[in-house]
């Protein structure tokens, strides 16, 4: 059945009834209102909003439409656990062609439902309307307790560090884009990198908890992010090239282009964060995820992110990361 | 200037510039950051997302981008009033081809914040993402004493009544539309019911206040958020012909068909609501917009808005309002 057979209040009952009953205790009205309503309590609430649009962030011939709904919630949760909150609530708004098959719009809706489960989060509205591609616009809300991670509390003598590995989200889409054959269950590692990423919320909240302040999740890329987190904390940055962590697959499968793939290619969705590096051995102690020292925040500089080969010598890098207007592609990716 | 010419985040800094510092006390964090962050009380919370889609929701030979920064946070805005609420913080998801006018995207911002500052709303962040089509998604959050408006308090006994003038804006369109010409100021009026909403947000208060309990903002048309009424609370509606609020202007302009755009246009943004006629005439002494009892709350037919004539004689009426992709015309309007 296709989506205009179906009509929009049908296909809102059918979503209403693939997202399930609500589960949070917090949660007065969800779905079917002008719109929803939950009780607070006297803690911070984080809000962020994330859109896919067909073509421009995701390609059905790549993507399926149930890692799609997973990605579209997640790159929202990862923002949320880049400030160390917690998720609760998330609203969706929902562009689609009318030919649209119904079935498509459910399995989105599970993938959506999944990884909500996973992390408790309610989904508690949103709308669906035509339009010329599909469309994808999460709006999350979150919690956080009185301290933050932001981008602009990083200080000179903190030493860099990125939670997992780098590169690998960028690498699933160049190979899935390709023809080119790798074996199965290297496919599926880089397939899943790219679009059934894992937000750090729980390790966002263990840096919180340990005094960290300064942290961002890389979706632009690890120099675009890291460009960020100097240039609202007025600082400058060095990265040491030989250090940052490197899949071994990742460096066997992309031979010419892995440093490239973890230097400027997104979508990683790993916390990048700043600290005084006792903070940060401890911190190597008690996670579980992998964590890697990969730079330092310097005074000169503001703004700027230096490259630093094995011998301490500056390289130049032109490629900084994603922007979606001035991409040489023009924001085909 | 293109917005291709300026890239994303130059985009960002300017609309963090036009959008102007934030006002609000329990604002924390503001755009800049990966998420938002607020301070809140222990009231209740209100969430309400909506989708303008460029050739599905408004069209730029018709609107000005001013006037759809102002509508697409107004529908919004409107949503918390049907719930008795105060609009707080808003989040923008903005999809632009990459050929678009960085001024118009200024005019776009201008809109937003003109409506936001009226309503004391923040811009608190959002996204910004290439498109194949203008996307203006808008989020917003507000705040609720303990009671609500809600769709499913309708009881049987209750009077149904309206603010304002019905058909209005649905005429705009339709005027906007055509080539007709009408005299400067009629022009006007129409254009501004359809393009510049004013979302009864005190209205809404003090229907809360004065212990109503039930109510819907029309958007889809009067027939059809009424029905939404009578499903979410399992009761049957009767409809008075004779008694619907209609500007003399609206019957006079629109001698065929000011009954359809009444019944079915949608978009008005007024209040429907329902309560015991006693309550309704004490809020027809105190409320300085125009309140019009319409019809009645009835047990019997649930689900079903019955229309009657000055006799009170059931009438058929095919078209009931808008659905994203049933309508005839699958969605153009």
């Amino acid at each position: 059945m296709k989506v205009w057979e179906l009509g929009e209040f049908g296909l809102i009952e059918l979503i209403a009834k693939t997202v399930g009953k609500a589960t949070r205790h917090d949660l007065i009205l969800g779905i079917g209102d002008d719109t929803a309503a939950w009780r607070t309590d006297k803690s911070i609430q984080l809000g962020t909003t994330d859109i896919l649009i067909q073509n421009i962030h995701f390609n059905l011939d790549i993507a399926t439409w149930r890692e799609l709904g997973w990605k579209a919630l997640a790159v929202n949760i990862s923002d949320i656990a880049a400030m160390g909150g917690t998720p609760s609530f998330a609203m969706v708004s929902l562009g689609l062609t009318p030919e649209t098959e119904v079935d498509n719009v459910v399995e989105l809706y599970r993938g959506i439902k999944e990884i909500a489960s996973k992390f408790d989060v309610d989904i508690i509205g949103g709308n669906i309307s035509r339009a010329p591609v599909v469309i994808i616009d999460v709006s999350l809300i979150g919690k956080a307790s009185d301290a933050l991670l932001t981008r602009s509390a990083a200080a000179p003598g903190d030493q860099i560090a990125v939670t997992g590995y780098l590169g690998l989200a960028a690498a699933g889409l160049k190979l899935l884009k390709s023809k080119r054959k790798l074996d199965s269950k290297t496919t599926a590692f880089f397939r899943e990198a790219h679009l059934r990423p894992r937000p750090r919320v729980a390790e966002g909240q263990i840096l919180v908890q340990h005094g960290v302040r300064a942290a961002i999740d890389i979706s632009d890329g690890l120099l675009s992010d890291l460009t960020h987190v100097c240039k609202a904390s007025h600082v400058g940055a060095k990265l040491w090239i030989n250090k940052l962590p490197i899949h071994a697959l990742l460096r066997s499968a992309f031979k010419k282009d892995w440093l490239r793939l973890a230097l400027s290619g997104g979508e990683d969705y790993e916390l990048l964060f700043t600290a005084r590096s006792d903070v940060i051995a401890k911190l190597t102690d008690i996670m579980s995820s992998p964590l890697t020292v990969i730079g330092e925040i310097v005074s000169d500089a503001p703004g700027q992110v230096t490259l630093l080969d094995e011998q301490g010598k500056a390289i130049k890098w032109d490629e900084t990361g994603w922007d979606h207007f001035k991409s040489p592609q023009r924001g085909k990716r």
